[in-house]
């Protein structure tokens, strides 16, 4: 059985039945893009294919952002974020730049009224406050940039698993190899605390997959993180990588039971392979087994003989970017459909409707994938079972300060 | 680069060299087989076609014996121990029984003067006992049946591995997936107490042959098992199965060191997956990887742009059996040839020549896997990371009654 594309989700299905030309008679949002990475890069011309307007883009360096929006054509370029945010033109804010600045600009953001796609944070309590802005402001958008979700071969495996093919699902099993996920010069990549490594990058979508493939969230986490690759040519002297780039960590999601319900989850994150690329998603039930190897859906239901291709890839004609890998790249061209879905199924440009963005990460999802990776760095520390407790809470800032304070008065 | 057959151990190179006929000149020993099981019906012709005599059997009944006796034109046949054990002509003794039976008859087969080629036992305790009674009569030969070892993608793995064709190791990854291990009936391979589940049937072999290729031994480890088919349409009512059907270990060999040094090694056996067979071993290092897929070697050196193909499996021309997989099939026909050849370096019929089953795994390596299994068993009931400490006294029966006598002393 190979799954047509009438069975994937309604708003699936009409995205192509719509065509280009239409989305200039309809008002889009005007974008404004972070970021001049290899996702910002591959962004801006998804962006416009599917009829954004891309009005001002940010760049660390006024450099940077010069040449990007020469590329690209985009008519404002600057190094200071409050020029994007507080743009005219601009009611869509893309944000696509390293884990340690996104909570700043996303919470400032919504804010003044701007609708959010962010990257990841760096750390839960950076989750958390930008848990607190998306809360505050419901009427506005505020989605998570983990692309994963809106991949065709992850939203038919939902589908089938909601509907039965591989019976009560047990076993998730998970394996993403590549190249060094490391930069060419020193920089965020290389500092677990700033939001670097395989965990923080790829786990991070993985985790988040996960818990949209099984409807279930982790409740305990255990795992393993190394640092094999502490210096190369480009790194040393002084200098020491000290985010993960071996990562191993089990998921024990839903039924809290000990030894039965729930599904057992492994993940395996190596980026010591170099020329490779492997992104294998595998969920194991108790009837059959389905399979994503890349971007396409492979399944086997016990008692049949062979797998079957259920969703085939028929190669990518969008924007090649060297080092994204296909799964991702595929992921974010699909979220821009649904974006441009979601505006256009409103008469005014700011507005934008649930339904096709309702399979996207929230700002709450961030935080369950950002405490889970916490939990997962936590266990590597202790060698245990750690429980993945969401903060319901932001702590305080002056905790110390107010014990001191307690003290004295005693 | 692909290996060819001289780069193979000199012994293995021979092995091909010499006519199957010339066998009958040379004085091999007479076996005994133990078992009537799907390994032992294809022990039987494996040995015969390499020029062994088989003497005598033992089967559990005396009807399963009869059987494979006839089947095979076995002169005799049994269900008393003793009575192959005490055999004229059996001088070497190949016990493919039940893991709860195997220590008691290699101890025996040892103490009246017999080589034994056994497989593993069912706890530490028996395999120490093994192991004393293996130092105890060093001229005998005392192999371990895991046949992972012989198998020549594992042989040619470990040469380059030696050679440096990774470099520095730093992971294996291994994954074992198949259909279900429980017999037709309710027996020991739903009993974990037993011996039964994947870890002690599957991931015994895989914890020998990783220490065999890292050249190291695992001194922590992590683990989880799971028994998702509790009951079946043959095992149900008051009965359940103990024996876990998924297990998911990690194994820090080598290098002391918490953060650097050492191979991790991770292990997913899942025998949940009916009409699969994936067998897939993978040593990632600083300068490349190689994968033995079933019975295949690939590899990749870092810098190179694709897979290698590095030992290719020409097909098997062997006997068939259901239930058992090609790697372990073709490393059980291996270890035959090497076990040949090695009787044959002799004149005289008893004795054997170390060199061709030098690589075989010894009792003492039984202990050390028998150990593994059972830390990873531990770690799964306390969440913990268990030490892999071998045994080096036998622990003593009467422990609780010592401590009584010792009290009413005081």
């Amino acid at each position: 059985m190979r799954v047509r594309f009438q069975q994937l989700p309604a708003w699936y299905s009409k995205l192509s039945l719509i065509s280009r030309n239409m989305s200039g008679t309809v008002m889009l949002p005007g974008v404004g893009v972070f970021g001049t990475g290899s996702t910002a890069r591959v962004l801006v011309p998804l962006l416009k294919a599917e009829g954004f307007e891309v009005h001002a883009l940010w760049g660390r360096s006024e450099e940077e952002a010069r040449c990007l929006a020469k590329e690209h054509g985009i008519p404002f370029h600057t190094s200071r974020s409050d020029d994007v945010l507080l743009h005219q033109d601009v009611d869509l804010v893309c944000i696509y730049i390293p884990p340690s600045m996104t909570r700043q600009i996303a919470v400032k953001a919504l804010g003044i009224g701007k609708n959010v796609v962010c990257e990841k944070a760096a750390t839960a309590v950076d989750s958390f406050k930008m848990v607190t802005a998306a809360r505050y402001y419901p009427q506005l958008l505020s989605i998570m940039g983990n692309t994963l979700r809106f991949l065709p071969a992850f939203v038919a495996m939902r589908r089938l698993l909601m509907e039965g093919y591989v019976g009560e699902m047990q076993v998730c099993d998970v394996r993403v190899y590549g190249p060094s996920l490391l930069d060419q010069s020193y920089g965020w990549t290389c500092e677990e605390l700033m939001g670097g490594g395989g965990l923080h990058t790829a786990g991070s979508s993985i985790i988040d997959l996960l818990s949209y493939l099984t409807g279930t969230r982790a409740h305990r986490v255990h795992g393993l993180l190394r640092t094999f690759v502490q210096q190369n040519g480009l790194i040393r002297g002084i200098r020491r990588v000290t985010s993960d780039d071996f990562c191993f960590f089990q998921m024990l999601m839903g039924g809290t039971g000990s030894s039965s319900g729930g599904v057992c989850c492994t993940v395996t994150l190596n980026f010591n392979m170099p020329g490779s690329f492997v992104h294998e998603v595998m969920v194991v039930g108790s009837t059959g087994r389905l399979v994503a190897r890349g971007t396409e859906l492979y399944g086997q239901r016990n008692g049949s003989k062979g797998e079957e291709l259920l969703l085939s890839d028929s190669g990518w004609a969008g924007p090649e970017v060297k080092d994204m890998p296909l799964p991702h790249l595929r992921g974010l061209s699909s979220m821009v459909k649904a974006l441009r879905q979601s505006f256009q199924a409103h008469e005014e440009r700011r507005s934008w409707a649930r339904g096709s963005v309702a399979m996207a990460p929230t700002f709450e999802d961030g935080l369950y994938v950002q405490t889970v990776v916490e939990a997962v760095k936590r266990s590597s520390c202790s060698g245990e079972w750690e429980c993945v407790e969401i903060m319901s809470q932001e702590p305080d800032p002056n905790h110390n300060l107010c014990e001191a304070l307690q003290r004295n008065k005693n």
